[in-house]
C-alpha cells in the first residue's frame, strides 16, 4: 500500500525532508506532494544579502535544487500553491492553487511542517510605500535590486541592525549607497552584549555606515508618487531613497494554530527530539516554524537559521521514510560579517545567564588570528562567560577581522560538551603561525576565565 | 628562607615555566636561575621558515620577549650557559660559560628541565658540507639566510617532507628557488594517511616543487671547495646549491638519561600529569623533551611542538610557585601550510588505531570553504575515521585551500569530549555563506561517518 506524505513548504526544511524520505521510500511506497506558494524551492535565503550586493552575481546560483530535479526523484511538487488549513482530525491539508485560484483536499498519511518564517512589518504609516523592501525570499531580492537599479538617489535606510540588517548595510554599500542603520536597541547585533555591539557598532562607523542606535521608527514618509522619502524616528528625520526592512521574523505559524497543533511563547510549533509535533505521531515540524532546545539555558527559542533547517529535515525525512534521528538542541552558535568585520557568538548572553539564574564570571581578551609577526594578523576580541564555581562555559562573544568568526566553533563544540574553562585551556587546538597565536585566542580567553572562576572560589 | 629554582633551557618551556613561577613567588621568596646555551631566547622557532622565505621580515619580530624583559622581573638569565651535568642526589647542576669555558655547580630547590629537541643529522658522507642547513634555531635561520644571500645557483633540495620539509619548501619557493623535496617516505607528510598526503604532493607538483618519494639519501656530494653539490639517493643523484634538512627531531635527554631520570621509548622524559619527572617531587619537565599522552589511543608519544611547550611551561610554573595545574594530555592536533595548500590533522591515522587494536570505518568528503555560491569558496578533503560500533571519532584529517586548516579544532575539541559521530552531527556550528556552506565540511564527513558506522552495525 502506498502512504502518502504531504510537506507544506518546499525550501531548506521542507526538501530536504521530501529528499531524505525519498532515499528510504520508494515511490511504490511513499508517495510524496509539496505545496509551495512561491515560485522558487531549495533556495538559499542566507544568500540574498550578498546576491544584493553583488557578490552573487547569479539569483539562481543560490538555488540548490531546481524543481525538475526534484520530480526527477518522483517528488509531486507543486509550485505557488499555498496550504490554507489543515484538517489534522480527517488527515488532510487544503491547497489554493494561487494562479488558478482553485481549491483542493489533499489526503495525508504523514505530514510536515515546514512553513518558515515571516518577516516582521511594523503597522507604520507608509510601510507600503514604494522603494521599502524586506529580503526574505528571491521574490523580495528581485524586487529590491530592481528598486537599486531604478532610483537615482543613493541614500538607503536599513531598519534593524541584526545578522540581515548589517548583511545588508555591508551589501547597499557595496551597491554603492550610502547607508544609515536605525536600531531600535542601543547597540548593533543585539544577540551580543552590549559591550561586543559598541565594537561592531565602531568598526560600521569606520566603514561610512552611520548606526542610529535608540531609535524608534514612527513613520516613513512619503512623496505625492507614493515613494518613500524619508525614515522618522522620534528624534529624527533620516532622508531615504530606498528602505530596507531587517527588523527579524516571527514563526509562520498561524496555519497550524488554526489546527489546534501546540505552540510555544515565541509562536513557534513545539516537537519532540524526533522533530515530531508534540502529542501527534504522524506530524513532523522544523526549520523556521518552530522552537529548538537551548542547550545551555535549558529553554525553548526561537532561532530561525538555514543551518538548523536543513538538519530538521534530515531528521525529518529520516522518521517519516521510518529510520530513527534526533535533534538534541542547539546552543546558540551564530557568525556573520559587514564588510571584513566579523562578528560570532554562541551560548549565553550576559542578560540570557541572568534569566536562567545562572552566576557567572566574565572575561573579556584581545588577541590576534595567526601569530602577531606573521603578515595578516588580524586583532580580535573575545568575550568569555563562565559560570562561578564549576567554571562551565556559558557563551562567546567574538569580534574581530579575517578568521575571527569560525573561531566561534570551538566554544560550541566545548558547550555541546558541556566542558569547563579549565578543560578548554588543555584544549589541542591547531597551531601554527599563519593560523594562530601560540594560545588560539579562544585558549586565552579560557586562560583568563579559568583565574577568574578561581579567584572567586 | 628563599628557595632557588634552576631552569635548563630559557625557549617556551623554561621562560614560560620561569614567568609564571615569578608571577606566584616573589624574587624574595625564589630565586630564578635560567641556564641558555643559544644567544636567544623566547623565540618563536615554528616562525623560522616564515622568516626564511621573507614574509617575517625581521629575525627579532620571533623574540616574544628579550633578555632584559627577564632580567627585569629578576629572572637570572644566563645566555650562552649551557648545562652538563645535573647532580641529582646533591641537588645541583653543572653548567659552563660556553664564552669562557669556566664550569660552576648551581644547587636548587626546584629544578625544571626545558631542554627541547634536537634536529635529527642523519651520519652521511658529506652531511658537514658547506650549504647542508637545519632550521631548529634562530642560529640555524640565520645561517640558512646568509647561504642564500651568497650562492649563485637557485636549485635547492630539502631532506624531510614532514611539517618542517613542506614549510621549508614554501620558504625556498618564495626565494626564487627551485625546490625538490626528497622523501623517504613514500608520500609527503606522513603525519597524513598516504591517501591524503598524496593529495599533498599533488598540490605541491602543482606548485613547481618536485616531490621525490620513497627515496633515501645515502650521500651529499660535494665539490672541490667542500661545498654542497648534489643529494644522492639510492636511484638518483639530485643536483642542489643548498639542501635544508627537515628529518625531524628527537627529545634531547642527554641529561636527564646520564642523570638517571626516566625516559620513555621514543627518548622523552616520562612526566606525571603536573608535569614531574616521574619519581621526583621537586624535578618538572615539559616540552620538545617529554612524552605526552595521546588521549585518542592511550599511548605515550613526542610530539614536538610550540603550542604544548608553552602550555607545559604554564603548568610548570604554577607547580613550582605553588599552584595546581595538569595537562591531560594532546589528542595529536596539528596544522600546517605550503603555498596556499592548508594541511590540518587530529587524532588518529588508519595505522595509529590499527596498531592499537582499535577497528574503525573510514570515510572522505569533497567540500568548500563557504557557500558554493560565495566568491572564494574553496573546495577541501576531509577524511574521517570513526570507531566500529560506537561510532566515536578517532580522527580528522584535512586537505585543502584557505579555510579548510582551523577547521580541524572542531574536531580536536569533539576528540576531546569523546563525542560519537552522531553526536557531531548534531553539532550548532557558525553558519552563513561567507564562512561555511549550510552543512559544514565537518559535518558533512560526520554524516557519512555516522552512516558507514550505522551500515556496519
Amino acid at each position: 500500500m502506498t502512504e502518502r506524505l504531504v510537506v507544506i513548504g518546499g525550501d531548506a526544511t521542507g526538501m530536504s525532508a521530501a529528499s531524505q524520505a525519498r532515499r528510504l521510500r520508494t515511490a511504490a511506497e511513499l508517495e510524496i506532494v509539496v505545496f509551495e506558494r512561491s515560485r522558487f524551492t531549495s533556495y538559499s535565503a542566507c544568500g540574498i544579502p550578498y546576491w544584493v550586493g553583488g557578490a552573487v552575481p547569479q539569483r539562481d546560483s543560490l538555488i540548490a535544487r531546481t524543481e525538475a530535479e526534484h520530480r526527477a526523484r518522483d517528488i509531486d511538487l507543486r509550485m505557488r500553491t499555498e496550504a490554507i488549513a489543515i484538517d489534522v482530525a480527517g488527515g488532510r491539508v487544503l491547497a489554493r492553487d494561487l494562479e488558478s485560484g482553485a481549491e483542493t483536499w489533499t489526503d495525508y498519511d504523514k505530514l510536515v511542517i515546514a512553513t518558515g518564517a515571516t518577516p516582521i512589518r511594523p503597522e507604520l504609516p507608509g510601510i507600503d510605500a514604494i522603494g521599502v523592501h524586506g529580503v526574505q525570499t528571491l521574490d523580495d531580492g528581485q524586487a529590491l535590486l530592481d528598486t537599486l537599479d531604478r532610483i537615482d538617489g543613493r541614500r538607503a535606510v536599513v531598519v534593524g541592525a541584526g545578522y540581515i540588517g548589517v548583511e545588508m548595510a555591508e551589501a547597499l554599500i557595496q551597491r554603492g549607497f550610502e547607508v544609515t542603520v536605525v536600531n531600535r536597541g542601543g547597540e548593533p547585533m543585539s544577540t551580543l552584549d552590549p559591550d561586543m555591539g559598541a565594537l561592531v557598532r565602531e568598526a560600521m562607523s569606520g566603514m561610512g555606515i552611520e548606526v542610529i542606535g535608540d531609535a524608534e521608527v514612527i513613520e516613513l514618509r512619503t512623496d505625492a508618487d507614493g515613494r518613500v522619502r524619508a525614515v522618522v524616528t522620534k528624534d529624527a528625520e533620516i532622508p531615504a531613497d530606498v528602505v530596507v526592512l531587517g527588523i527579524g521574523v516571527r514563526p509562520a505559524t498561524e496555519l497550524a494554530r488554526e489546527a489546534g497543533l501546540p505552540l510555544g511563547a515565541s509562536g513557534g510549533l513545539l516537537t519532540d527530539r524526533a522533530m515530531r509535533v508534540r502529542g501527534y505521531e504522524n506530524i513532523w515540524a522544523g526549520g523556521d516554524c518552530v522552537e529548538v532546545l537551548d542547550l545551555v539555558s535549558g529553554e525553548l527559542r526561537h532561532i530561525p537559521l538555514g543551518t538548523h533547517a536543513n538538519k530538521h529535515g534530515q531528521i525529518i525525512g529520516s522518521g517519516v521514510g521510518g529510520g530513527y534521528a534526533t535533534f538534541p538542541g542547539v546552543v546558540g552558535t551564530a557568525v556573520s560579517k559587514v564588510c571584513d568585520l566579523e562578528v560570532a557568538r554562541t551560548g549565553l548572553r550576559e542578560k540570557d545567564a541572568r534569566a536562567v539564574g545562572l552566576q557567572f564570571v566574565t572575561v573579556t581578551i584581545e588577541s590576534t588570528s595567526r601569530s602577531g609577526y606573521y603578515p595578516g594578523a588580524a586583532s580580535m576580541r573575545v568575550k568569555m562567560l563562565a559560570e562561578r564555581r564549576t567554571g562551565r562555559l556559558l557563551g562567546v562573544q567574538i569580534v574581530g577581522r579575517e578568521g575571527a568568526g569560525k573561531r566561534v566553533d570551538v566554544a560550541a563544540v566545548a558547550l555541546t560538551a558541556g566542558m569547563t574553562v579549565e578543560q578548554m585551556v588543555a584544549l589541542d587546538l591547531g597551531y601554527a603561525p599563519p593560523f594562530s597565536p601560540v594560545w588560539d585566542p579562544v585558549l586565552v580567553a579560557a586562560r583568563k576565565a579559568m583565574a577568574a572562576v578561581q579567584r572567586d572560589r
